[in-house]
């Protein structure tokens, strides 16, 4: 019914700001979410404008997130927004989810969680003592058949895990005409703005998160070697590094963005004793399976295919050979964030506050590595895990 | 802005109704349509249930269609719904369609459009005296790349267009035990409810409206055999037929819904003088195009793929390398509807009337065929085209 | 050991002749025939300097195939030749083969066998008489996977086959100012060489007969739209057919030269009641097979995959993963022709006289078909067939 | 002609060595060369065993391959062979090398070339010394794809490269008990016979010398992190490295064969400025290529590609659609080797005594990066390198 729809407000996501578009479609699409207020930009004007398109009233849309937080902090407990979504630059994620957090509101928020694995550590005790729900969009361990592989994983299908292989080659920054003329390159490229790495810290996270979720393991220590293909970018945009994971097993790690050419094709291998899979985001409704000594299996997403895992079929919506895609994927975030809220233990949060410290573990080992020539950089010393 | 919501009544889509599920998502998920009034159930309990769940108000979900065009042509223009949307089993797209017409509201209608050839032309010449707008929701000429492929074809890109090869092999009616349990499956094997024909209605009529759109051509006449795979069944559940082109092109059709295994391999292929097309639905953001004496090329659909036309890449709404999918096609008919309601000359509706009508003669001219033994039966005689 | 290598002859294959090429690649790859003597071209000196080329001796190059069987007849029974390879133009196929079995050589042909259904009966009579060896070189039909392809189907892993797609596009002949400089186009083209079909008879043959090879069944009856694309040929260039096969299934047929930029796409599917397979030609290696309720299978070609069948491994030269195509299927032929000499009850023939005789029976009822309109013609009624 | 055969003798590749039964069909496969001698195994009584089978005279079945030079330099110019093709476990490569030289023939080499640097060093000096040639079986840079994906980039179609990416993933010494039980197994694991590496040696020389040779760059230095998956093995069967290159393009390169499932999945992107290419090796005929802002394009093999370069159509037999695969790149290598020896210039060899030692280097080097946990090491510092 329409009164149990959970109230949301968002931060960031004006006019022109793709991810945001985004964000908005994956909230609507399953009909559990109502935007109820937000703050678009941080010119007033921009704004107001983005509200009105999205027909929400002026009274809640708000020049600031600070007031944002401190206004519908105020409203009646029935009114009140229940979490805020954070679709800014990365700088602003931490300051605008501390400021939820602490005024009492959950928070969704786009990767990377912080600038710094320090901030996420903050994040993570602020998380720890409001007791609040953090959710992290890493939207490609949302896609079903991503969830179906770190299922055979940890039901041991695969045997022991023996090599993990991710690759991340995409091309939008490969000339430097276009993106200097690009608003979203141009913070992905500053250090204000997108923290010690560029790279890394962008698309880098989701390659990182994708093999610690499929693999269902954990990389212990990391050699890095990050490169500025373009001159003058004053961050990475280009780098590879190889993995060691807490099992034993290796792995190899490529995340550029200077790849003449190539969109968005992250793609994973896990390769274990008795058989290997992958997965290519560009077809996400295939998971390919590869048993020692047998034909090999594409597991197909689909509600009605019975072989798959009763979760996996619960995050698609359509028949096996109706493709679903990434804004399916996001919106799986999405409803399950508003599940997590209403249901919490029905939820199965891909990625909260323990991947928000990791992934920023994992960007700053990769800096600290590649300055050192790609030493062994270890992340489990970095900071103290409490998973 | 929210006021300027395309106002929207469901007909049929009750709890349990897939389709009806897959349109409320397509019509929500751009935000440009409201769905406010309906009628979701011929069962009033269970209408009322689905219209709570969906935040309808209890006033504005109606026991007939009848009553609910009657009760909305009351409400001031402001408030009352301007179109409908039919998702009901086939026998009642005609009655809910004619209603709809008569009490001046445009319709968008799921597929086949009537029951009979003689439906869909009583349904055009209302069409034509009310001057309301009629769309049929024919899903996969809504892809992005299904509408690239018509404008090269369009534009000369592949010469003159010789041979068409369509097939759709589904699995879902291969087993007899299980379609006696599925109620979907009993309303499109029931000649009272689905018409004529029951796999050549349900998805041949997808593959002809296919085939016709990215050809860019008509089929004059067809030859087709048509067969009751599995004993007991009134309707066909699989067949094939030769086609004959306006142009002089030939083509094949194959529809079946026996083919055990298969999920809705809907694909396509339009071969010319200078060079051929492929496209298959389970794929859909990919389209082969191969030249004569040059690589392969495939083209893929995004935002940002400059290389398609405008009005394909308004139809995507992500950047290359995010997959969109059935959802998003079936999103493309709902928003382009409602562009057509508001901008009616920036509309570019892939299937309207005139393809409700070519779609009842197909299936019209297909089942004379077959029971003449595939004898060859004029499309073009059947009727009184005026497109 | 070397002098068991079994003797050949070869008819045609002079310089230029793309056919007679591999036929020769094919014949030594495996190292079990040896090449002795031959006429390969009508004119003496162009047969020559192909012997000579070859490291045939100038006494057993002749200038005829008359000569070339009267003279071998003479040679001691450990000199001679055991068998001819026919590689000529189709008009030459049967007056070639008889010759040879009249003087007692087995006889390997390219198919089509005959000019006419008449003439392949009168072959199959022959043989019959003679108690020699015919092989056909259908080489789709020695795929290992098309091999195991049909062996699936002849187990019932699929259940009853329900309907076979067969489909065949080529644009070789897509364009008349190429067609008209090729010398290989023109005899195709040409009704004194190619009997009464171009298109049918040349590549509809390979579609029909791995139709037949991999359903396990027979077409009982055909309707067929044959057409000229391309103005001023006196053949079929292009054409399409509905079958109907001894179980009851039923099937679509495609074969055309002048789809554009398509090379040598043949591919099939087999729909049954529990499951469905699909084969390309162009990626012969995988085998897709559909299981209902199933994740997709791809059986992958290999001499160490232990789910093959043994006699599909025994196609097999490489491991999986290490590609074999076209030439070493042609090689299968070969190689079992040799066997069959050898060790008759170990020879698993894809295709001889009975094929020889189907594939007439085949193209004479598509023609007869097509000039009725694409009336319903029996394959069954045209000829005694003893299989 | 047959007089112009090039005679060939090959040490190893007795009954049941797989890699020699490859060898002798790729030599067969063009007719250019005849296999006149042979020392096919240690064994007197194996070697003349395959002697028979392959017909050659008992006279010219040596019992060493000392022997072998020995007394094949004693028969007459126009009888003596001309080259040897080493098919043996590795330890013996060099010293056959070797002696083939000293005696005054050229070589043909399984790979790795030898068991170490110092052995390439000593090797490359001999061959400088002799003025002969000497070959290496790079099968995989003998496809033509591989050589036409080098063409673009040499030609500048990509830009400067970026990034490369290499990986070879097999899976048939995943299982312990499976590899205890093989011949090849064991000697692939045997540092006696197989040098300081197991799987980079066998492998990851192919992935590496792939890397080169399409990306037109060198390795500069590397990080390698081997590991020796299965407990009780002396050798790695499993490892990773990051690359640097000489024109400043970084690269990862992969290489294990413990991924239980995984065929022979050799696979390789090369990244560059204005557009990327993969090419995969069991799909060898299509060749990947997307430039920025253009369909993606798949380039096939075949004679008949007029956009393919000359060079990479002479390396075809079969027209567009009719696959090659292993055996004919193989044959490939066979072909260009003896047109080196009839027609120096006309050569194109993929891989000759600078690869050999190129290769050596990067054994070494890894082998030296994973002993001090992974640091780089350089390849340029290794040896003197007269490139």
């Amino acid at each position: 019914m329409a009164q149990t729809k959970v109230r949301m407000a968002m931060v960031g996501g004006g006019e022109g700001a793709f991810i945001g578009a985004i964000h908005r479609i994956a909230a609507r699409l399953d009909n559990q979410i109502e935007l109820v207020a937000g703050c678009f930009s941080s010119q007033a004007e921009r704004s107001a404008a983005m509200a009105a398109q999205l027909g929400i009233s002026t009274a809640r849309c708000y020049d600031s997130y600070q007031q944002l937080f401190a206004a519908e902090a105020q409203l009646p407990p029935e009114q009140r927004i229940e979490f805020v979504t954070i679709v800014t630059p990365n700088h602003l994620h931490f300051p605008v989810a501390k400021a939820a957090l602490l005024a009492g509101f959950h928070v969704l928020s786009d990767k990377p969680a912080t600038l710094s694995l320090d901030e996420a550590l903050q994040l993570q005790a602020l998380v720890q003592q409001t007791g609040l729900r953090y959710g992290l969009t890493h939207t490609y361990a949302a896609y079903p058949m991503a969830q179906q592989a770190r299922l055979l994983v940890q039901q041991g299908h695969l045997g022991a895990v023996r090599r993990v292989a991710v690759s991340y080659p995409q091309g939008w920054l490969a000339d430097k005409a276009d993106s200097d003329s690009s608003a979203q390159a141009q913070w992905r490229l500053d250090p204000a703005r997108s923290g010690v790495s560029g790279c890394f810290a962008d698309i880098g996270t989701h390659a990182f998160q994708l093999a610690e979720f499929i693999s269902a393991l954990q990389v212990t220590e990391l050699c890095a070697d990050l490169a500025t293909v373009i001159d003058g970018r004053q961050l990475d945009d280009d780098g590879s590094a190889l993995l060691r994971f807490n099992n034993g097993a290796r792995g190899t790690l490529l995340a550029s963005q200077v790849c003449a050419g190539m969109g968005n094709g992250l793609q994973i291998s896990v390769y274990g004793e008795l058989g290997s899979l992958s997965w290519l985001q560009e077809q996400p409704n295939q998971l390919l399976v590869q048993m020692r000594g047998q034909p090999q299996q594409t597991w197909q997403a689909g509600t009605d295919n019975s072989y798959l895992a009763p979760q996996v079929r619960a995050w698609c919506r359509t028949p096996a050979g109706h493709p679903e895609g990434y804004l399916e994927a996001f919106a799986n975030i999405y409803r399950d964030f508003a599940l997590a809220l209403r249901q919490p233990t029905a939820s199965n949060l891909a990625a909260g506050i323990e991947q928000a410290v990791r992934g920023m573990a994992f960007v700053q080992a990769a800096v600290v590595s590649s300055r050192q020539n790609a030493a062994w950089v270890s992340l489990a010393g970095q900071y103290t895990f409490t998973g």
